[in-house]
């Protein structure tokens, strides 16, 4: 099954395992005429670089992305695009004994249940290194939507039990905070309960929100491909999920409809005007306009020192600590996850939506018959 | 946009609006070989039925399926199966008042914006009806499941402020709250609290949690479609839902690894047996065996008779009072209709990873080398 | 697998059996705002109708289509049509005896050995009837490439050894030939050829020519979706197919470059003016504006009175002469679903399309912006 | 729209163009447990590799294929294979001059009109060398072929007018002829047609067949995956073909239904076994078990160095000679193209069907439960 593609007209597909050649990503159906370099790309590989703080793995990663097909004199051409990140050191690691048991909280024994064996050095395929061909994939994304003015915004709003206050969050703050928060103070608690969690020998979950803003009414499908049933599965996607809920989320089931609706006051561009907006931005699966928001719950890391109990592959029991250079927290790197998985979604949204009118169709078939 | 179909080997499309000929779906794939009939079908769509309680809409709708095709001599053939649930009575309501102005929380607002126009009768598309189709298809998916000893069970685990405790709660409740709740006593309180919240002209939401047990280990895919990621999807496309989370969900943000992480204690029938369960049977995306659990948000039902202030088509400002036989809650009845999507992304996934090896490739292949 | 189903933008899925309920289809995908009533449906209907003529089993079937959702108010809605076909008489004839045989040339051994067991009442999924759900979702994509300005038109160019004189071809004729042919010399002709080989109980072939105007230039992929393969998938798709070609077609394996390449002379509305179409309107998959032109083989109805000898299905052999009343030849029922397949597969590429450009993106996105 | 993917079990996404870092592949699905190295594949380049006779372009190309992910230790885990071919030189040729105008029978136009603009560099996207991805893909869709007993055989079977006799046609013999016809006599004389050819500046078409023996009965889907449109599909998706027939082909359309049709003389491992074979084993569009035997027509290469007339993107006439070393005919390089579209198309039915009966899938499910 063919599960490592995403999309339907700007769709991915993704490559690679943690200590193979390296990772890449091609898109394909991604619109000729977008203007595209190495460095645009680059900039968010930097922002799940690992190496960068102390509180993600040690591990030197220059990431470097290469683009190796469907751009030409520096705009797309419409035909794919295939980015790669090559492994730059092999490493050469003893993993024998990881290749014996079952990681708690890790893929080991699912792949094994599923495939008969595994690459199991450094996680295989479940390495969080997948992730680089979504970003990667996602930077794209993000250049086709700022042409139309959408902007897409993640930060980290908790880290363990320190949960960032909206009053004092700032947008521009995101890049001043280790842990990409946007309230300074509850970074700084969030970093002292790191350093602890650290030191024993343990590691920390998270929440991340995101929001996209200028996004046009009418993008989305009624039924099962709903925009925010599609958002969900592309944020459920990233290995370490295990929430997502949008506008009032989780907080709607206690309400009344009558707290809960959004009542319209006008328009905008063709977008809805809102008193408040529970709804997150999309109604019955189609955006109305307004601020799309949702948010995402993020497990601790399953790598962590202490002592644990699990199986080898013969069954038998063993107390394991998973060494090596992990992240005790996998939150403010998978910040630009979640953006490259929202940008993705919205991109391809858009783009399978274009004929839902035949008055669209119509204009798209008159600009055919005008010569460039 | 295709946005009606789900799924890719054992696949759906459901068609119909509330207020046209009728509403159905087809389903494309599905194996031959397994006894079907229409009482079947039935018994799935009577849970979904208005009229039973107080607490649903007292339309009275019977909602008998008819299966159309892809059954023969009791069996399916593995052609598609057509069912279709024939509107009885032509609703003659005047909609005119309601086809002006946007409903605050429906999608009256979105579906001008994506198709220029709608059928604004009864929501037209975006009417609970449509789940019709789902629940009948749901219905063939649990029984190709139940054959292979897959059971998936869900029920109303909060409905507003009212939590159920589950010390107290017994799956052989469910039938016997009107709520569809496994505690007794809190399905008592949920009633007195609707009961209320009708009083108020009000509506309320609650919380579905969905039990799956019987799985086989190594079912779903390790990127995008992730079993977890599939199942956010699916559960996101219905209507009212605003948010879903597998396992310890959003509290998995505020654990420690080592309290998160589910220690292996050994197998059993190639399924994990773990001392928790935080990960709700799947890690990596792919099944561990163990009993899969997840959690969904519903909205307050929009529709309410209490004022309101919303616009016109034109833009300009109105006070409405939705008047008409709505749910003043739907969680009851979404019961069934998220057991149906639940059990369609699981028959889905089940089918589109058998050749996952090499060796069951090898085995079908052997098996079409014999004669009946 | 799901196989019932055509198309990625402009999708649809077929049901039903010879014998079931009915047959029928859903679009989902159509653009809202085409006019579209059930007589535009009837009138393509009509033309694939039996009993039209001596040359077409003189079965009676009205095949009423019944439109079940997705039009209101004249006019598609965006949502899915769904489309059906009921069965008038539940025939009672005895299957007993086709049932218990491999009749040669159908699929009776292919669906035993993918299923197990099958429908066997008139041939089932693999009768005739399978494809009136194409013929009436076929008019629904004609309805939509005729406000574009595209024409799709099929005619039988040969019966048996009959092959129509291009220079004696007015398309006006196909209406006044029992067999669609453009050339009312070479019908005379080849009914004579059908009368002797009714007498001789047997059953004739022929081929059908399909020609689309009023194309816009730059439709279809570049690589495996290219809009001549498509083409090909489609045409391929219909039951007794067993040729295409394209343009020259075969002819262009013994043809030189030099006079197999069309030279290009200029261009008018964005289309390609060529002195010849060798290449039938495409180029690298992509169309050029000008005719797509091609060509698909028809085998004989494989039922014949004739004696034939087969085995049954324990293997024994056996002498069988099929009765029934059997159509001589399909190949004039058959155009008028070559041309439904061919409009099905024109409107999904156009749809599919319409994001190739960055600039066509940004005019939808501020469509959007406007209200109406 | 991500027209360079191709199947849905067993799946592949092609990417590069002729001047720019290189072309590659990406296969997603393909089953655990195959043994695959870079020697496998290469072999299947080295078929398509030019500059091995005086019939191909004399551009020394090395192809060498590098295995980048989805192979441990010898075999396939699952997981995506990445396959590249970089190009060895950048060629620096001067380009403005093709760039400048439409070169006739090529995609220039059609890709001007479709994208607004194009990497012109050797035809980019549309170049021979995207082959090459679909040459590696097949290579291993082969290999998972040949584990199930199953051999995909093409050859060239004219070239221009000369055509091979099959009385004097041997498989052995395709090795030994430059053109990889099975008739050498038929051989020597088409290459005394193209040395006559390639004086007149000229270039030659032919045709190509391909058999497919050892297939299991019960493959392919009824209705639109029928399996000779898949196959039709994919071979029409390679750049020069313009005609597609299975077994009896275009011939069908003149033969009596008596003459046609396939008597079944019984069965042999759950295959049919047939007098004759005018099907080429595929009914209803389901594998039969008998030979899968199709041909396919290739127009003469596009590329001549014969003055041609055509137009300046600005529509200007001009006169054109294409100098550079192109093939003068393409089918024989071609042959292993069409070798791996059959085997790409037959791998991805097999595992997409899979489920077709319950029996397999409860034999895949009980599988799972037993541990390896």
């Amino acid at each position: 099954m063919a599960g490592s593609g995403f999309g339907t007209i700007f769709r991915i597909n993704t490559w690679g395992e943690s200590h193979g050649e390296g990772v890449g990503v091609v898109i394909d159906g991604c619109p000729s005429g977008i203007p595209l370099s190495e460095a645009v790309v680059q900039e968010y590989l930097n922002r799940r670089r690992p190496g960068q703080t102390r509180y993600s793995t040690p591990r030197r990663e220059n990431d470097r992305v290469v683009i190796q097909s469907g751009v030409f004199e520096g705009l797309t051409t419409g035909t794919p695009i295939s980015m790669a990140v090559y492994n730059e050191t092999q490493r050469s690691s003893d993993y024998s004994e990881i290749a014996g048991y079952y990681r708690p909280g890790h893929a080991d024994f699912t792949f094994d249940a599923k495939y008969g064996f595994r690459d199991y050095r450094g996680g295989g395929r479940s390495s969080g290194r997948e992730t680089i061909g979504r970003v990667a994939a996602g930077a794209v994304a993000c250049a086709l939507l700022r042409e139309l003015g959408i902007e897409v915004f993640a930060y980290t709003a908790s880290i363990g039990p320190v949960i960032s206050n909206p009053a004092s969050s700032l947008r521009e703050n995101r890049e001043k905070s280790p842990l990409f928060m946007l309230d300074l103070d509850a970074s700084a608690r969030a970093e002292d309960y790191l350093l602890e969690t650290m030191r024993q020998q343990d590691s920390a979950g998270g929440i991340i929100e995101c929001s996209v803003t200028g996004m046009p009414a009418g993008i989305g499908e009624p039924v099962f491909d709903k925009l925010d049933a599609c958002l969900a599965r592309a944020v459920f996607s990233v290995g370490a999920v295990k929430g997502f809920e949008l506008g009032s989320g989780f907080g709607a089931a206690s309400l009344r409809g009558s707290e809960n609706n959004d009542c319209f006051l006008g328009t905008e561009n063709g977008r809805a005007v809102k008193k408040t907006n529970h709804a997150g931005g999309i109604l019955g699966g189609i955006s109305d306009g307004s601020e799309i928001f949702f948010r995402a719950a993020v497990k601790p890391t399953p790598s962590i020192a202490k002592a644990q109990q699990t199986i080898m592959r013969d069954g038998s029991p063993i107390t394991v600590n998973i060494r090596g250079r992990h992240d005790p927290v996998i939150v403010p790197r998978a910040v630009v996850v979640i953006e490259a998985m929202a940008a993705l979604t919205l991109a391809d949204a858009l783009l399978a939506g274009m004929g839902s009118r035949m008055e669209n169709v119509l204009n798209f078939a008159k600009s055919r018959a005008v010569r460039d």
